[in-house]
């Protein structure tokens, strides 16, 4: 029987690891890399690391082009289940030839494996096919989101009260019904500047627990316009962006 | 200056303790343990484990009575705006009996602070009183909902859409607008045999994470009585339970 791990390490801060991530990395035979092709070298480097400081002696990486997704169709839905059919494929054809009778192969998720990564899916869709001959365990991680409301110091629940996670593409469309509490992560699009920001406060953000973080925090009507250009500039300056933040309305 | 640190420690495995954890626990002078005067010694047991396992030599544990919760009223938003009072008064006196110029003191929250916890919103409270001169800090923890989706092996969330999270006191209200997601926390009460079973499905999970583990999972229809049983069964024998569950609906 062969074993696979999908190991959440947390956002972005190596010390996110948790004990239980720490002892999987070590018992990893092979850890399998779908590189994204993007500028993301911050992350890279940080997945270098972690692996240098944790991974058991003659562990290998096996490295390669993840299977790229179609982002010019508005079937959002149809094209990521797509292109989880042929990241399956991929992940089938790595197994076969990387991972020996008894291994361990491992995938590194940033954050938790539970919100909006796809790696279970297609790991549960492999196992599905015929000849699947494996069993794979789930390592949570420590979420970007928990980290947004830590580094705020503040709850994203509040007393007795439901709080919602979404994405940006969602918010666009409009604040939540139900709701006063939003948690959007996936916003290519700075979609908090398109809500109407009346009586809302938000906390937003990005390269959470890196030495890169940007914080802001403030009513939406004052600071939707600075957040979103300082995103804007950072995303050119780095190349790249990873951030979530919450908005939250005064029902007082 | 003085410090304070609020450290989320997991849903109830040792190891779910981050490395950012482990080292705060380990730069800690006092532990404030505010007890809830209820049967939960495995509970009472894995957190020495922890301060046997990680804490400083020399650190000192200020154990006390939490305050009371008057829990016969049904203005539940107030009763809890008045614990939260007593409880800073509490911590107040604490800090002021128990903590040197210098020093840090920390609370340990199981799960992740960020969510249906109110000791950041009581720190914040001793904070903002005048005179207060101490630092906070929150280390995020494993939620017991990541936990949840990672020994079911599943996502909170589904491609692109979102996910609610709330309390079993809202649930019995009805299930929630906008969402076909919904994962519910803090239900003394079962509320999930409240609720029209048509076309959900539930993950549900108690004592997550530790030796008592309870998993179960199907189409609400069929499994919600059998889960009320092995709950009630449960809580009887242990005295306590803490457990939390998915509920999904089928929008195929």
């Amino acid at each position: 029987m062969r074993h696979i791990l999908i190991i959440g390490i947390g956002a972005g801060d190596p010390d996110h690891l948790t004990l239980q991530a720490v002892k999987a990395i070590a018992r990893t035979d092979v850890f399998f890399i779908l590189d994204k092709n993007e500028q993301r070298q911050d992350l890279i480097q940080l997945r270098r690391q972690l692996l240098a400081d944790h991974a058991a002696p003659g562990h290998r990486v096996v490295e390669v082009p993840d299977a790229e997704r179609d982002r010019s169709t508005p079937a959002y839905t149809e094209a990521v289940d797509d292109w989880r059919r042929r990241r399956a494929d991929l992940v089938e054809q790595l197994m076969a030839e990387h991972l020996g009778p008894g291994q361990t192969g491992a995938f590194l998720v940033w954050g938790d494996p539970s919100l909006y990564d796809s790696v279970i899916a297609v790991v549960e869709q492999v196992h599905e096919r015929a000849g699947a001959d494996f069993d794979y365990e789930v390592i949570p991680g420590i979420s970007s989101i928990s980290v947004l409301a830590a580094r705020h110091r503040t709850t994203l629940t509040r007393v007795g009260r439901p709080v919602q996670i979404t994405t940006g593409r969602r918010l666009a469309q409009g604040f939540p019904e139900g709701v006063d509490d939003v948690v959007v992560m996936l916003d290519g699009r700075a979609a908090f500047t398109e809500v109407d920001p009346q009586d809302l406060e938000i906390f937003y953000g990005a390269y959470l627990g890196t030495p890169d973080e940007i914080l802001a925090a403030g009513p939406l009507a004052e600071t939707a316009e600075r957040i979103r250009e300082v995103r804007e500039e950072a995303r050119q300056r780095k190349g790249w962006i990873m951030d979530s933040y919450l908005l939250r309305r005064n029902t007082d």
